[in-house]
């Protein structure tokens, strides 16, 4: 795992391109001695004093951003480390992503749409939407580079008698699809309308059996903290609860009230105890476990320090589909890298979770400079592609 | 009150992150001696040839903003004066503030999205809209940022034996969100349909019962001045009429004509005879007065003297959200000053339409600047935070 102590990183003349596999490879097994020594089982007793290594983000962005090639023609925009481990032009058509946000009701139309327009935003080749008939023209409205499927239902717009007919109508719609997805989303603007929260328990289930990841946010934090088996023992999961959401995880799963002294160890635990799910805790520094390792992201962090709104609001609305496009990235990346020479033990999850962080506290660091307290999650939304530009120029 | 002579400043000096507090205070007293000293009670004969005091709105405005402090990290986000109170965090995540507008029916949508788009571009954390189901739509459509709520319904879709229950079911939807708020604006593009403003004076009882504070305007003007009793008496309640909707308080309170040749003890009677409300005129001066004290703000004027448009329209439609949260941001500035010291009787209310007025009046002013005739309430809104930011620099 790419780690440094603090801000100073231990890889300062790694290149990505080239050779990061043999150093990360080094650096993982190091992590993984740490977690080790601490017993292996993060059992929070022993691993209370613990301290999250801070995770070298810009050269996690760096390996596994898929770098275009400009001298090759349209048609051909292959990444070089495609061209490296044997170049196909299926891999640069699937290695940018195709995302897609389970979210948007009567009430909330505005999270679901700014996590589908970021991924667009850092480079990923489609985002879909899938949302409630109600929730769809105004989402719609927003951008027309969205795909947006008016597929979803809430209570009182299905008789009772029609539930079981229009669950199966809901579910087979999305399944039509869901085989093209990288990653799929799930929780911005759902809302929490019992029925809508039943479909889209059978849609986590579909796309875990097909091994789609899964970013999980707001509504669908709820609705996974209520029922844990839906996530529980599947390593492609992400959560990126709140402070709320992180409070009622961590009674539900670890039994206990938050402990912000031994943050890193609970977290550790709480990613432990959902069998080995990323979850991804947004503060001072974020801090994100896999439930084998621990790290932190703090670099870029004024925005996050200046504006309540673009902490609480915008941060929780914009990291949702960056982390899923950097989740695909990641995998893709390790998939190449370990088929090429099996060393990499590397979570993908961990990997698009510290990539997604560090972004986004970048993109929210210019928009404050530029718009202080007027910042708005567009103007945020606006500095993505400079943010990932000054990190991997193309 | 920070009061100044014309646009003289009594306090050129002050410094309103650690020295404020005596000095606002010993202006109060100044302040309250005047208006004692002209009877107590403001009898208009006696205080006719009253002029107001130019209030000091621009350190007003420095005195109550919450001040970010970049060298604090996320989660501390605090203010500089919380800091000097004995810093908190809760404060720091509720001085943003939350607001939200009811207003927004078949007819009219532009009104409320102005006012509650205007109260994020100043730093509100979140502005949510309460509308008729036809106007969520077009609302939400013209930005993600606000939370849309499809609640209030018109005669014209209810019939007669169902309108208890959709009444009840109105308010308890509204109920649901109340506690959240520290500040309702009711009125933009409310539209005067009677079964609807019938479900709006539940709303407003039910928020007086909770102590937020409200900002009255546009339709609901109409609906408090038919039925007084709304906001009589309530000290939380803000005002801010047009000439027309004036002249109608002023003939319903007063049971006399508006006389333009003594504006201040009119208004200063208008507002005591509403039981201490707080009344905001605006008009080539804004006068201000809660029935204690009265007002004036005078400064960047040049676009209600240059632009109909501007003065007329927008000056309105800005006006009620930015009040919203220069009041909530006064009132937890008194509440900390209050606190700490036992001194402060300033009334937030007229703090928060001193602020409110300056700002717009800024904002208005560098927009007549850039577009002069086609000026047009988006590009005053796009001033805001400019304007904030030239007076508060982060």
């Amino acid at each position: 795992m790419l780690i440094s102590h603090g801000m100073s990183t231990l890889f300062p003349h790694l290149n990505p391109t080239n050779s990061c596999v043999s150093v990360l490879s080094a650096v993982l097994r190091r992590q993984q001695f740490l977690i080790r020594s601490l017993g292996g089982t993060p059992d929070q007793s022993r691993v209370a004093k613990m301290n999250a290594l801070e995770a070298d983000a810009i050269n996690i962005i760096r390996s596994i951003t898929p770098t275009l090639d400009l001298s090759r023609h349209k048609g051909q925009a292959a990444m070089s480390l495609g061209s490296m481990l044997g170049d196909s032009h299926i891999l640069a058509a699937t290695l940018t992503g195709k995302i897609a946000v389970v979210g948007g009701c009567r009430e909330y139309t505005g999270a679901p749409y700014f996590a589908a327009i970021s991924a667009l935003k850092i480079g990923a080749d489609l985002s879909h939407v899938f949302c409630t008939k109600d929730a769809a023209p105004v989402i719609k409205s927003y951008s027309p580079e969205l795909i947006v499927h008016p597929v979803l239902e809430e209570s009182y717009s299905v008789k009772d008698e029609d539930k079981e007919f229009t669950a199966n109508k809901v579910l087979s719609e999305v399944k039509k699809w869901m085989e093209r997805f990288d990653c799929l989303v799930i929780g911005p603007g759902l809302g929490r309308d019992p029925f809508l929260l039943d479909c889209v328990s059978e849609i986590l289930k579909h796309a875990r059996q097909l091994n789609v990841p899964l970013v999980i946010d707001g509504d669908g934090l709820f609705l996974v903290t209520n029922t844990l088996d839906l996530v529980s023992g599947y390593p492609l999961a992400v959560l990126t609860p709140n402070v709320n959401e992180y409070k009622r995880l961590v009674q539900k799963v670890l039994k206990c009230d938050v402990n912000d002294e031994e943050s890193s160890a609970e977290l550790l635990s709480l990613a432990k105890g959902i069998g080995g799910v990323t979850v991804m805790k947004k503060g001072k520094s974020d801090l994100i476990s896999d439930g084998h390792a621990v790290c932190s992201v703090s670099i870029f962090g004024s925005p996050r320090r200046c504006g309540g709104q673009g902490d609480i609001l915008s941060g929780r609305q914009v990291i949702y589909d960056i982390v899923a496009v950097f989740l695909c990235w990641a995998r893709q990346y390790l998939f190449l890298v370990e088929g090429d020479q099996e060393i990499w033990e590397m979570s993908p999850t961990l990997t698009g979770c510290a990539a997604g962080s560090a972004l986004l506290r970048k993109a929210a660091s210019i928009a404050f400079k530029n718009k202080k307290r007027s910042t708005l999650t567009s103007d945020i939304i606006e500095c993505l592609g400079k943010s990932l530009e000054d990190i991997c120029p193309t």
